[in-house]
């Protein structure tokens, strides 16, 4: 089993907030994009998805901020559109930013067209899959989002295909969210890995083993040092386990993102000197949202996800265990807790969080 | 690694497909929807995906028909539309016949709308999920399918949710397809369970162990017996290989189907006598069609795609290994060949054909 995180401190959420939205302003983003951008870190962190939270402000955004691969200015452009679709450019800009300008522009549609889908290249990590289709809860809509990176040249850390022994995918995370009546929404958030490899940074930054069963080293061995794993595999593990299944996701993910925006050929269509030099430029993401009323009404809707809940929560339990979870269930529970108590946070999160409040001049009592 | 089939003849794709076709419409089945049954088998049985071809005919179709639970005079019925979805009644009829009949439905309205999606219940048994996004390769669009049950109360042989003792999902398949340019068709068909069950009971006919990692015996023993594997796990497996995700991608499955169809409360909406009652009656099933051209060319998607499969197919391989394959392409190498030389049979398929062609009258020379 994975172990478990040492917390030194806790900060309540809001304060978390505030801090994280003036620190993005003081480095440069528009009010929006900042508020964006804090929305979706706050959220990982207040459901205890803490690889995609607010540790990331630093060790991600800052980071590529300070390296020059972050466009502050960056203006989100629609490139293509019909009533149920959007292709976007995200100019370089913060993936926080451009996905939730890309969510919000695929539920308008979809209140119109009863479902719509988007797809952006040109942009950046954004954080959270599952922030962007919890997003469509309250409009009564199925939300759904990927992020797809494909790398044909191989890359250094990263999912491998079946058969493959360099990595070639990033761990595509699929996300979809269903809406519920009484029971915690359905929110389902999968890296197609058996694992995301910020989840071994997070291992590895803490001094803590990983499961050897999430991945290999460079030299194709499995190893519960996180410091050497870095070849990770597709949900399902090898060929006989159903590795070629979590392939075929993460693939389809790079599809739908990549291929679908132009990300992957940086949208050379008809130029044939593009074809040879095919790569993928920063991040491409896909957003989807779709009515219920599309189908059937929503409250029939909500009243048959609660009853499929309670029929899981209501089955026979495999030995040791006491409760069947359904997708998200945790996180909403965490995110009681944390609400009430504040966000823990380990040692090197508040030792960034620190150096952040210096470098941008924001207070932070930690 | 599974031990392989041992076949005892060969005949023609065409010939089966018109032996089939002759007993769906003996068995009473129109015109329309024995040549729809056809169509899905053979497509099956030609890319050797012997679990879902010719030799469900006995097996699955007419063991239905012959206890009385398939409707030959199905109407299919639309129960409610947009320009962008549908939600229809398969009036307990072939469920070849009915999701044929949905695919073309959503295509016919992407074409007008840019995507549609249809959502069926009170169906049964669709074949090959893969067979239904592929029908809109030829129309430059992405085709999807998924078939999902829940089985509230449980069931004795199907996939555990994660933590749990007792099966309450079917394999709910999840099939999406891209067109390509030069490159096979990208068809991704997969089981959302580490193998699906009538993999298990094909090896158990042809007196096959199958591999442990699949699934468990009735007391929860994993088990190379075919005739005692009755648990299958999630793709994943347990938790800790990501289990979790497989059995998210099962939930979500039986959600687009069943529930957005009402076929997991039978459409039964606003009775609060049925909330009690939640139980899946018969399959449903869910459909997709997104054309191309609502996001960017169709020449530039399909030229993206054979960039990404050839930079795969040149990725450095596992030790062992000399392909990196992609989604489809052994199913279509395997096309080209059986095409060639006949589909191989089974010595339990040939009697299972002959035998319903004794049953049925039609002439088989096998």
């Amino acid at each position: 089993m994975e172990a478990a995180m040492e917390y030194v401190t806790t900060l309540p959420a809001e304060t978390l907030h505030a801090f994280t939205r003036s620190v993005f302003e003081r480095a440069g983003f528009s009010a929006q994009h900042a508020a964006d951008g804090a929305d979706v870190l706050l959220w990982a962190s207040r459901r205890g998805v803490d690889t995609h939270g607010v540790r990331n402000l630093k060790l991600i955004y800052l980071r590529m901020l300070e390296a020059g691969q972050l466009n502050t200015k960056a203006n989100f452009v629609v490139e293509h559109e019909t009533p149920v679709s959007v292709r976007a450019n995200g100019d370089g800009g913060l993936g926080l930013a451009s996905a939730s300008w890309a969510m919000r522009l695929a539920m308008d549609k979809a209140e119109q067209s009863g479902m719509a889908f988007v797809t952006v290249r040109n942009t950046n990590h954004y954080g959270a899959a599952g922030f962007y289709p919890a997003m469509a809860l309250g409009r009564d809509m199925i939300g759904i989002s990927m992020a797809g990176r494909f790398n044909g040249q191989g890359t250094e850390i990263g999912v491998m295909p079946t058969f493959g022994s360099v990595p070639m995918f990033s761990t595509n995370p699929i996300a979809i969210a269903f809406p519920t009546q009484d029971e915690a929404p359905w929110v389902l958030d999968m890296a197609t890995s058996i694992a995301p490899y910020n989840r071994v940074v997070l291992h590895r930054e803490n001094g803590l083993p990983v499961p050897p069963q999430w991945g290999l080293t460079d030299d194709g061995e499995p190893t519960p040092d996180a410091q050497l794993m870095h070849k990770m595999w597709p949900l399902g593990g090898d060929r006989a386990h159903g590795g070629h299944k979590g392939y075929g996701l993460s693939m389809m993910v790079a599809t739908m993102c990549g291929v679908l925006s132009g990300g992957w050929d940086e949208g050379h269509d008809g130029s044939e000197a593009a074809f040879d030099g095919y790569q993928q430029d920063g991040d491409s993401h896909f957003f989807g949202a779709i009515h219920i009323d599309a189908f059937r009404s929503v409250d029939g809707f909500k009243r048959g996800m609660d009853a499929m809940i309670r029929a899981l929560h209501a089955g026979p339990k495999e030995a040791g265990q006491d409760r069947i979870y359904v997708a998200g269930e945790i996180e909403h529970e965490t995110e009681q807790e944390r609400l009430r108590d504040g966000i823990p946070l380990t040692a090197v999160t508040v030792t960034d969080l620190r150096e952040v409040a210096h470098a941008y001049g924001v207070a932070l009592d930690i």
